[in-house]
């Protein structure tokens, strides 16, 4: 489900040429790098862009959503082929609670009078458009049943800072039925915050300023969301818990004990609907009120009120609340030495309707790897390790399919798992990487190795490129002389959360974009035919995904030396502290300006005086914080790291029972992330460095118990997971220790 | 003309209260301010909000521009009242070229089929909108004729930015005829720009997203404007000179000698038309291309395309190229001590339709000051210098009445001017404040003691509110803590630019604004019931334009020794120097960076490459320019006015004649900052520290010969301009010495 935004922070490389020499190897003798580089340019020559391009066609000819008999058909092809390519490969099935539309009712009460459309249109041009009745219809799963007619409030993006601009208005949504525009966070923050405000219903659209004709053209002219298009989507409250609803924590396999539906805490109690821009622009015509702050404002032809009222929204929905079965396709390839270590390589195949780009491009990538994997191993390839394809089934209503196999097979998983490599949607443009960052090293040295096939540099010194040329000032300057590329931190939207978040497994996640922007996601309208030609046209960037995500697993397959770079980790985490505690400096000083400028009336005094405005309250100052055990816990963690880097030097030389020691040893080291009460009020999130953010869904929060604890300025609870956060990163050091320990042992 | 922009520069204030000292008078003796205070308590008295409600319904009853009927009838009344108020009033007669247009043809040729409609809908809720047969029909004043049919070019506001972003897309508008939207400069710029691109014509819209439904909702229901609604303008070329274009730097009093029309150099030579939203949106609609940059799309439902074409446009324009009259009212009350010191106070009262924001909100104010200032000499105030109340005609068109009335009367103005005082469009909200540094303590010394109708603060505390909350940051806290006002500096856009720039008195120039923002501007819908609706209702900032113009007035007029500040004069243009010192360290390293950027190919690996994107080319580097001369005349300057101010502190208690002769060498001072060769290209414009921009129009360069010099990498004239502008500040620092050394002498 995940909808690559580009990330326009923290990116840069180094601008040597193309690793030719087996230096960029890590983990690997000079011999053995020599033999690698050999099978990766075999492995390169197998990948096929057309057949990447019949997977995306085959597997997208029908809408296949969870439960239905095509999700089913896909299931087994993928199964048959991985079969076919040497793969042991079967099908875990389990159980996930998933609403579908029984009823949906969507009109005005008042001017102008309007019953919405709540279809999408199909097109000639779009040959699976018109597969109306295999398609779901435009809705957000997991919304409540209801029946409920209010007042309408626009609030913009729906996130926490619109709630506060609309008590300056003095506006407030309790009781109405609020309308949102898609975009700014997850989606499934804007009725949370709707629910949390008091609103009694939600409507969410797509405006056309985000995604419409103010982006560029519409389909089918251009890639661009056109007027009856719909963004359905999930509403789950994944930021405190993915997978099946009804069995939190826990793998929901045959007969497994559910909680019921009415009890489990991240579902909504108000209704809410997604929306098409046609059948918004009638509900905010309808509004009055104060016209809406400036970045408030869309690109419809009408003056942006947030009202209430005066128009009235009536909203009814009715859902079929079944369980249904949920099919993941596991594959494993044993590895010769190392069969107990699992190289896990994951993308979901279930899509909202025909999904082309979202999931079957990153799953086609995929397959097109597994094959090319079997093949090296057929042609002889010697695998060190077990390599484990996963096809996730209902990943867009929660992660359902990797959440209940991760619950699931949690203990195995935590003793075996090395490391796993995520993808999802993949298009035409500019590689986009996050991670934990002890792979940050071996992502550079991979993606300075694959070419970009429309200009011919590394993807890595693209996106330099595109990262220096998006940047100003310092920054810019900065990106330019950096040798390093930074890997982003993982938030959530992908299938990569249960395995680092829940069970502490080193992840990363892997895919392109920014020249496939358009309109078509999550609707009828993501297809073969936009797919091909506007999200990337020859399958071009399917064949570099399948190249880059293939290196990581045949690299981390059959290092010696598993290439975990700890150094990387510790600066990466000392910035993210560094740039908490300066957080907390500004805040102070922000605080102190804010309650002066309340003091003084600056807000009273600069307002309209004929436009109502609610001046905000002075706030609590902020308090000097003691950071110490956090910074002696990177202290040390420094001194560990350092050592580690030395000692490591000699690891390769070293007998192998020695490096089967310190293997195993180095890829638990994530583990040790984990805190075992997990996060505050969402004990599901265990990994005291990287979550999603609970006000932001999608997006990362680091050191997420103490910077939320700080954003939500509850001072005792950021003071307490200050210590908690700073023993995890104590015991992370002294762990890597043992491990500098095993070589300097002999 | 002028609109005012609230500049979101520089503005702060003394958080002191309201003075009520006699402190706050300078240049005044205190038993002299003492009653000062007095006379201008009974002068805020004698003010009357509904009479200058009368005055604008009266003067805006009918449309008035330049040549017509109602135009001599409102110069007839101003003359009246004067007379009638007991000032010695005429009219000064001069002629100008006005054309009007006698043919005007927009269409489109290709799809979609569209011919313009060029006319505005007169509205029931308006009620002289329906004025039509007295309206002058939408255009741009000065256009040239023509009849052109070419590709059409979308190309944002049309200033030179906008042309470099052309050129990475490869696109070229030579032989075309491009459309801007307004805004983002002097609307003259765009047409000029066209024309020195090779463009053969240019039509020129209203965007929503500026000027329409996107800003708030449209008239009549609101302010902003409607789809039918048209700016006029001037789009004479008045940063080379204004005035009329057939009598470059003299009056065109009866009989002068003219230019021909074809070498009227300040003429454009291309057809121009404006038009509206609706007008617009169909040949929007019908280019191609690339889509334009995010900040370059407007809020029509449409996707912004650059072309050119496929759709052309044909433009037929003719014009009845007339003489017109234009009539000055000149208004004199002698002063006692002082009769050939002149404070001249100004205001247009010409209109481009009715006009009752512009000019007319701010005519109206004038007159009620005159009106009063009248009644208090009859009262038995005594008066010591001379005060000329000027309505000025044709303003419009290009500063047309102002300027011949300068350029006919520089001697005795040069001569006798003590300071010029302007205002016009004014309407409801914060102060706006501009001019003469010289001038910015009495500013300071006024602005604390006229209270803001709405809050019942200073209007300087006001402005301040209003700024704080508008910066962020390290600007925030500066403006916070700052205790001074800072005026604007003066670029052009109405009648203060002649004496200013063109004869150098020092002027001032005043309006309110802000929370008066609609559509109206240039319009058939700038009406009375616009006005009293959405402008300032009640009237009560017309009140607080005349309190604050009429104690500038009042007190140049009566102070015993000129209250000019020379060290604020000095400071200021220090930091303009400063500032300029560092721009061009910023364009070193800029430019630095771009050549790297460029050799190292950044620009063509971030692009799409399906997309034609040509990259910029490599500049020369900025080499060290000399600024020693400029330092070292600044340093002077400083030392001058320290010795000023030291001296100064004995002169209300010298002898008469020695203040009658400090006085006659202060007003004088302004004079010295003109250079006698002007500002290169334009020598017109002979004030070497304020001018309007060559390529902005309205907007201000300070040090405008050296800063224009170096924005256009002319560093060989950058060099010399130096040189003349360090010459200028040092005889100015000299003169001021010599205005020392009368202080000195006795």
């Amino acid at each position: 489900m995940k909808k690559i935004y580009l990330p326009l922070v923290a990116i840069a490389l180094i601008c040597i040429s193309a690793g030719n020499s087996t230096k960029d190897y890590s983990g690997f003798t000079d011999s053995q790098a020599q033999l690698q580089r050999t099978w990766e340019g075999k492995y390169d020559s197998l990948l096929n862009a057309d057949e990447i391009g019949s997977f995306i066609k085959f597997l997208s000819a029908h809408p296949h959503n969870l439960g239905t008999v095509h999700d089913r058909e896909n299931a087994d092809f993928i199964l048959s082929k991985f079969k076919q390519w040497g793969y042991t490969a079967r099908i875990d099935t389990f159980y996930a609670l998933f609403p579908t539309p029984k009823l949906r009712v969507l009109e005005t009460i008042g001017q102008p009078q309007f019953k919405a459309v709540l279809k999408e249109t199909p097109l000639k041009e779009d040959a699976t458009s018109g597969q109306t009745a295999e398609q779901l219809p435009t809705y957000n799963c997991y919304s409540a049943d209801g029946d409920v007619t209010g007042e309408l409030v626009y609030v913009n993006r729906g996130v926490p800072a619109d709630y506060e601009e609309l008590e300056r208005m003095g506006v407030d949504v309790k009781g109405k039925i609020v309308i949102a525009r898609y975009g700014g966070s997850w989606r499934g923050i804007k009725p949370r915050l709707a629910q949390e405000h008091g609103a009694i219903g939600c409507i969410i659209y797509s405006d056309p300023i985000d995604d419409g004709y103010y982006q560029g053209d519409v389909y089918p002219k251009g890639a661009f969301k056109n007027e009856t298009g719909v963004q359905r989507g999930s509403v789950m409250d994944i930021p405190l818990y993915p997978g099946d609803p009804l069995t939190p924590g826990y793998g929901h396999v045959k007969n497994a004990k559910v909680i019921d539906r009415k009890n489990a805490p991240n579902l909504l109690k108000i209704p809410v609907l997604p929306i098409s821009y046609a059948d918004a622009k009638p509900f905010l015509q309808g509004l009055g009120g104060q016209v809406v702050p400036d970045n408030w404002r869309g690109a419809l032809p009408i003056t942006y009120h947030a009202g209430p009222g005066p128009v009235k929204a009536h909203l009814k929905l009715e859902f079929n609340w079944d369980v249904k079965p949920v099919y993941d396709v596991i594959a494993m390839m044993k590895g010769a030495d190392h069969p107990d270590e699992w190289i896990i390589r994951g993308n979901h195949y279930d899509a909202w309707v025909n999904g082309a780009n979202d999931p079957i491009s990153g799953q086609a990538a995929m397959l097109e790897e597994a094959e090319a994997v079997g093949q090296l191993v057929k042609q002889g390839m010697h695998l060190s390790r077990t390599i484990v394809y996963c096809a996730w089934d209902g990943e867009e209503e929660g992660l359902l399919g990797s959440t209940e196999w991760v619950e699931t097979n949690a203990v195995e998983l935590q003793k075996k798992a090395v490391a796993y490599i995520n993808s999802d949607a993949n298009g035409r443009g500019y590689l986009g990487i996050g991670g934990s960052h002890v792979l940050q090293n071996l992502a550079n040295e991979i993606t300075i190795d694959v070419k970009d096939p429309e200009t011919g540099v590394s993807i890595a010194e693209r996106k330099k490129a595109q990262a220096v040329i998006n940047a100003t000032g310092k920054e810019q300057k900065e990106l330019m002389s950096a040798n390093t590329m930074k890997i982003d931190a993982l938030g959530s939207g992908s299938d990569f959360s249960p395995f680092l978040q829940h069970v502490g497994i080193a992840s990363i996640d892997i895919g392109f974009g920014g020249e496939d922007n358009g309109g078509e996601y999550h609707s009828i309208f993501d297809s073969y035919d936009d797919y091909s030609r506007f999200k990337d046209p020859g399958f071009y960037y399917g064949v570099t995904l399948a190249k880059t995500a293939g290196r990581f697993t045949l690299r981390l397959a059959n290092a010696q030396v598993l290439p975990f770079n700890f150094h990387d980790f510790y600066s990466t985490v000392n910035e993210y502290a560094t740039g908490l505690i300066k957080t907390v400096d500004e805040m102070r000083s922000n605080t102190e300006t804010t309650n002066k400028l309340i003091k003084d009336k600056y807000y009273t005094l600069a307002n309209d005086p004929t436009l109502t405005y609610i001046p905000p309250l002075a706030k609590e100052p902020v308090p000097y914080l003691d950071f110490s055990a956090l910074q002696n816990a990177l202290a040390a963690l420094k001194t560990s790291t350092s050592q580690y880097q030395e000692a490591s030097h000699t690891a390769l030389s070293q007998p192998h029972a020695v490096i089967d020691k310190l293997n195993a040893m180095l890829y638990q080291t994530e583990r040790q992330l984990l805190s075992a009460q997990g996060l505050p009020i969402r004990p599901w999130y265990k990994h005291a460095i990287y979550a999603p953010g609970y006000y932001t869904g999608y997006g990362v929060k680091t050191l997420p118990a103490l910077r939320e604890a700080i954003e939500n300025r509850d001072w005792k609870l950021a003071q307490e997971q200050e210590v908690l956060i700073a023993k995890v990163i104590t015991d992370y050091a002294a762990n890597l220790d043992l491990a500098t320990g095993v070589l300097k042992e002999k």
